[in-house]
């Protein structure tokens, strides 16, 4: 493990690295990466090193450099930057010795601290603490402050600025655009995106003090995309401590709560911003953020682990953290991106890694949250009906990948080299990954009936899921053989598996879907005649009853076989089996395509990640235990988890069967996908569906919570590691708290009231006043 | 001194680095850039370090990312990347400990060559050798070979391939482009420019040994514009070594010397060629290569210098290999960009860099390549004629910074920050810094008399000569009151003074350059009727004559003054006077600005580089030795140097002078331009025109070489710590050998001829037949 918790009072707040190596950096940078949801910033060190990766993203600021190339979130500007001389010898870890290392993150004041005690190569000594944060009060403001402590009377020089030379692995997203300095210390620059013409401002502004507040001698520069300033001949006594802060700035044309019509009005207003934001200092602004942190996040949604392991307390709220960052919750236009805001991986697209990963913690802690986010699949339903209809089908048909919400598909055509045929692999998810239209549906649905949220089914859920049906109604194929719909030439949950016919997850979802549209467009017709009359306007819903009634019957749903296993898919269980164990092995996911082609992949029976075991999580109530079981001991062998989105699927559904150390273990697994030993995971972006699996099987696995039917379940079971668990979900417009020890479960209304609740607590309805305590039992 | 000679028998050959700091990459990779004027290839490491530049250029392939960017050389795909995992540890030089580093450029064979004994954190002991060299004798090779020996038996794993995620400081000028594999070794990448839709071809192959050839384990990738080999698992015993050559090849759809009408073809051939030349290997690819670079460069035009410093010898060989290195002296539309290919610096352009500083070395040793350059000049007059017609005025107006032929004009309008107002400098040379129109016509004269190539005047040279007083003819402003054409608001060749009136270096030339025009009409219309014939249908030639007739005696020259000052313009001598020791004595070049903008430095009496100088030394018939001195006495103490045309000019005139001493003196501090300590001067490539500069201080100051009004004149006095020079130089078609020691200089004429020669020696006319000797004499 090289990420453990900190030391002292807040040690289960505190992500700590070992030591500082340069080929841990990716890593560092993905992992204390910060950011408020407006905005992501990877954590990168002032100075540079060679492979590191500067990343500033703002969220749903989309950018395609060209045509043949797809859209992706721009790297902004780089203000962290910062270079130091100490003593006319540049600052750099990998010069010298390092005689203190501590990198921190403390995940309740989202600060990173660094600490470091620096021997430069001509033998001098210096204590240098790097802060930073961004800020969550006010989501356009980063700030830095250093601190220097030379143990001999030094002479500092710095270069310090701001840099808009990034790039997106070496493609340049901005115009040239233009810099300025304002009072003699302000910088700005300001950058438009090429095709989405999306301004950009960015300001810094730095203050100095050592035994109060001074300005050195500096000379400010100007280089292409880059304003900054040489700083010199900083005389610092022996045992003084010289304080940098650095307040920075980033606004565009597209933010919600900015109001300009111009990029010389947003400069002016980023401007004036940024001489507030200096004027209130850091304290202040710190202030400000760590408590609208708490309010957001800790003591709105806590998690109290018990655990052996404080590691799990940490992982679960390392979950949450990254959640928070990543989510850009103040504006419905923008969804959550595989990798968040803290890396290039996935282009900042968003997968169905929302709905059923990400969005059960922000449905059962922050409706207001998830409805943002079902907002954004609802607002992009023209790219969705556009889609469809390219594909010759009805209906929205969503895209695989998505970014701006009149995108489109978005899904690269062109992925990894085939070791076979030395050409690029064509990626085939943009065209036949089809279930994402059945998870959006399904994760609208699991939102409405935890939430109760009657407003938005009427202005978006009721649509939605019929629109999605629609789009299934029309995409089965008749087969006059045997005389039922089919849907094939897919790709499933398992990207192993191209081009299958009736997989499970597929056939059984769109089932699902149009299932439910029909009860809606029954419901809408009985007791809502004015929306239906609405709805009916947008899409023919008596021509759509009629068909989704028409093929419901027909839809084939793959069968459970004697032995209690669901074919994945048609051909699946035909193919060739072979000894896994290498792989299964594996030091690094992937490894079987040193040895195979996708082609050939396709022909084993083995599976990226959980495919007829995540239709078994959704739709739990159609299989029984027996069946699950038997699934679980066929298809987990052959799944090499190769996807970060397997392990905590997998951890639930262990959970749900009783091995709660089976789902200890792979809680674990998945909490060291970004915080493991294996140092190059992350270097792409943190997980982003794989800690909302973690927050899942916490929660909805050990806490045994579901929603089945409108119906609420929690049924708590411990591993044996865990001493209790404390955590709190929203029901339907009010908060329960859930501890559950090993032997006991309470569960509290915290708000009291007089209509009584029914909960499912071991399989026994229950009715609860206040609050209800129950053994924990075996189900 | 960072940069000294070898040891062993080439030493005089060989540029050695004395050690690594990750500070001293910038200098290292211009230093060190290998070439061919096809391409350029700065010398980054294999393995990457922080704040690198990986660049590589092929000349004349200009691209422009946006509309309101300049045209620029776009940096293309990495092929030298190479990282090396040993025994699980990053190979690193700033980790471990580095027991032996040696990094030589042998200049006779133009071969890089890097020696490191590497003991990682881990205590494992490597001897690595590192070659390359990018082929004189096939323009498109570039050749890798490294070697590795471990002290112990060691694993290797290796990511090698190709890297188009290139940029231009964050500007991607190219689209995504195609990688694809063939033969299961040969790595592809294709690649087209944004705007001017330039196809580049990239290809790579590896081949390796340990005791014989073998193909190690392997898995090929892809990623964003890149495509590269994993390798793994390459054991190799202690002591033994593996040898792993990398061959690559770069094409573009711009080559005179490949015939492709399509990528397609272009991708074809290219992938032939590299195929052939794995199969040549690297033993015949570099035997080749070594004779091209004999033939081409070292026994073509050697100077050998005996020397007290060994340094002068090698300062002038360095000075000739990047001559070759960076001059396109394959393709006539291509010329010498101001930092050759070897930086970002200047992007790529052609300034009166080449003409004055640069054209000199080619026209007294290689009149072929010199020609080349000048015919560019002649294809670019559509540009010329656009920017004279854009600007007001007639015949050919030569851009300040060129870069494809129809470019026109592309200096970039924006620079440096004001460090007064906060804004961006306005680069004015673009608009006003006119004498590059005359030093383009000193440059075609001044070789038409070296050479005596009459096919070039009568096809090109009589057209530029009058084509460019045509412009001045237009340019002239007639100042009423004075009753005198003068030429106001300017840039003089001292870009410390912008906006002035009457430069005497602008006005002096374009005087030149317009009584040249009129001998030459003269002379067309005595002795070429037909030439007349055809230019006067381009050139309106009676209307031209007349009007050159009319201004010549009209146009105002600045007069000496009693104390024997030339002014260098109207208002020069009376602007503020200034102490300027703290500048003079300066560690960087531009070290004023941090204390004046460029509107207060306009009012002092401070020059950035020669400008009167400049002219006495190309026009120094015009001005008497006492002059020359007085203007010395006046201007060089107010001269900073920021310039690095300034030095060897100095350098010249202080032999011409007859201070030799001083002469020497500026003759080093020119050479340590980038061979000094300063570590820095040279991070955005090479001093092109000081290299030139050097030449000149060498051949024309020492050596005492000058063409004046067609005549020629050798008078050589060495310094004091010179024992001997030896040069070679073509005079009219025919190799001369000088051969100058303290006392004596012996002149050979290397072909037995009948014909006598005249050359003026130490103020004598001497009729020389076969060899002449001469006593030194002063002047």
């Amino acid at each position: 493990m090289n990420y453990t918790t900190g030391t002292g009072e807040l040690q289960e707040w505190l992500v700590a690295e070992e030591g500082f190596r340069t080929s841990w950096l990716g890593k560092g940078e993905t992992v204390f990466s910060l950011g408020n949801g407006y905005m992501g910033l990877r954590s990168v060190t002032e100075e540079h090193y060679a492979n590191e990766q500067r990343n500033l993203f703002v969220a749903g600021t989309f950018n395609k450099f060209a045509q043949n190339e797809v859209t992706e979130l721009p790297n902004a500007a780089d203000v962290l930057w910062m270079e130091f001389i100490l003593d006319g010898t540049r600052f750099d870890l990998t010069q010298g010795t390092i005689l203190k290392y501590n990198r921190t993150l403390n995940l309740k004041h989202a600060e990173l601290v660094r600490e470091v005690t620096w021997q430069s190569p001509d033998g001098k000594v210096y204590d240098l603490v790097f802060r930073r944060f961004v800020s969550m009060a006010d989501l356009h403001v980063i700030v830095q402050r250093v601190s220097i402590t030379p143990r001999q009377e030094s002479t500092l020089a710095m270069t310090s600025g701001i840099n808009g030379q990034m790039t997106n692995s070496g493609v340049q997203h901005f115009l040239e655009g233009d810099k300025r300095l304002y009072d003699g210390r302000l910088m700005q620059q300001l950058q438009t995106t090429t095709e989405s013409g999306i301004d950009f401002a960015f300001h810094s502004i730095h203050r100095f003090s050592l035994k109060g507040s001074f300005e050195p001698k500096s000379i400010i520069k100007m280089d292409r995309r880059q304003i900054f300033f040489d700083y010199s001949d900083i005389r610092i006594p022996a045992g003084e401590t010289l304080t940098i802060e650095k307040y920075s700035t980033v606004f565009t044309s597209r933010d919600n709560d900015v109001m300009s019509e111009t990029r010389e009005e947003l400069a002016n207003l980023a401007l004036n911003a940024t001489r507030d934001i200096e004027a209130r200092g850091y304290e202040s602004l710190f202030n400000d953020h760590v408590k609208a942190w708490d309010d957001l996040v800790w003591s709105h949604a806590p998690i109290t682990i018990e655990s052996e392991s404080m590691f799990d307390q940490l992982a679960v709220r390392f979950a949450q953290y990254h959640l928070a960052v990543m989510t850009p919750k103040h504006d419905n236009r923008m969804n959550v991106a595989a990798k968040g805001l803290s890396g290039e991986g996935y282009k900042g697209h968003t997968f169905w890694d929302t709905e059923i990963f990400i969005l059960p913690y922000y449905t059962y802690t922050n409706p207001k949250i998830a409805r943002s986010l079902l907002e954004y699949r609802y607002l992009s339903l023209p790219g969705a009906h556009q889609k469809a209809k390219e594909n010759g089908y009805e209906g929205a048909m969503f895209p695989w990948e998505s970014a701006w919400l009149d995108d489109g598909e978005v899904t690269p055509v062109w992925g990894a080299a085939d070791i076979v045929t030395g050409e690029a692999t064509k990626i085939w998810s943009g065209f036949i990954e089809q279930h994402i239209t059945s998870d959006i549906a399904f994760a609208a649905w699991q939102y409405y009936h935890v939430t109760g949220d009657q407003d938005f089914m009427d202005r978006f859920g009721y649509e939605l899921l019929i629109d999605t049906a629609k789009f299934w109604a029309s995409r089965l194929e008749w087969n006059d053989e045997n005389g039922q719909y089919e849907i094939n030439q897919v790709v499933g949950p398992d990207e192993y598996k191209e081009h299958v016919d009736n997989n499970a997850f597929t056939n059984y979802t769109a089932h699902w879907n149009i299932q439910t549209a029909i009860q809606y467009v029954e419901l809408l017709r009985r007791e809502k005649p004015e929306l239906y009359e609405r709805l009916d306007e947008k899409l023919d819903l008596g021509a759509a009853e009629e068909r989704f009634r028409h093929v419901l019957e027909l839809i084939y749903l793959p069968q459970v076989r004697e032995d209690g296993v669901l074919p994945q898919d048609d051909t699946y269980l035909q193919k060739e089996i072979i000894d896994l164990t290498k792989y299964k092995n594996q030091q690094n996911v992937g490894s079987m395509f040193y040895d195979y082609n996708l082609e050939q992949v396709n022909e084993i029976q083995v599976s990226k990640q959980a495919d007829v075991m995540i239709l078994m999580y959704l739709l739990e109530d159609l299989f029984t235990a027996d069946v699950k079981r038997a699934n679980w001991e066929y298809y987990e062998p052959k799944t090499l988890h190769d996807s970060s989105l397997s392990l905590s699927t997998h951890s639930v559904l262990a959970s749900d069967l009783g091995d709660q150390e089976l789902a200890y273990d792979l809680f674990r697994r998945a909490s060291e996908i970004d915080l493991g030993p294996n140092m190059k995971t992350s270097d792409a972006g943190i997980h982003a569906a794989s800690l909302g699996g973690i927050w899942q099987a916490v929660v909805n696995g050990f806490g045994g919570v579901r929603m089945t039917g409108g119906k609420l379940r929690i049924s708590p079971m411990l591993p044996k590691a865990w001493n209790s668990l404390r955590f709190s979900i929203n029901w339907k417009n009010e908060t329960l708290d859930v501890h559950a020890s090993r032997n006991q479960v309470i569960i509290t209304r915290r708000t009291p009231t007089l209509e009584p609740l029914i909960i499912e607590v071991y399989g026994e309805l229950r009715e609860i006043k206040e609050t209800f305590t129950s053994e924990v039992l075996s189900v």
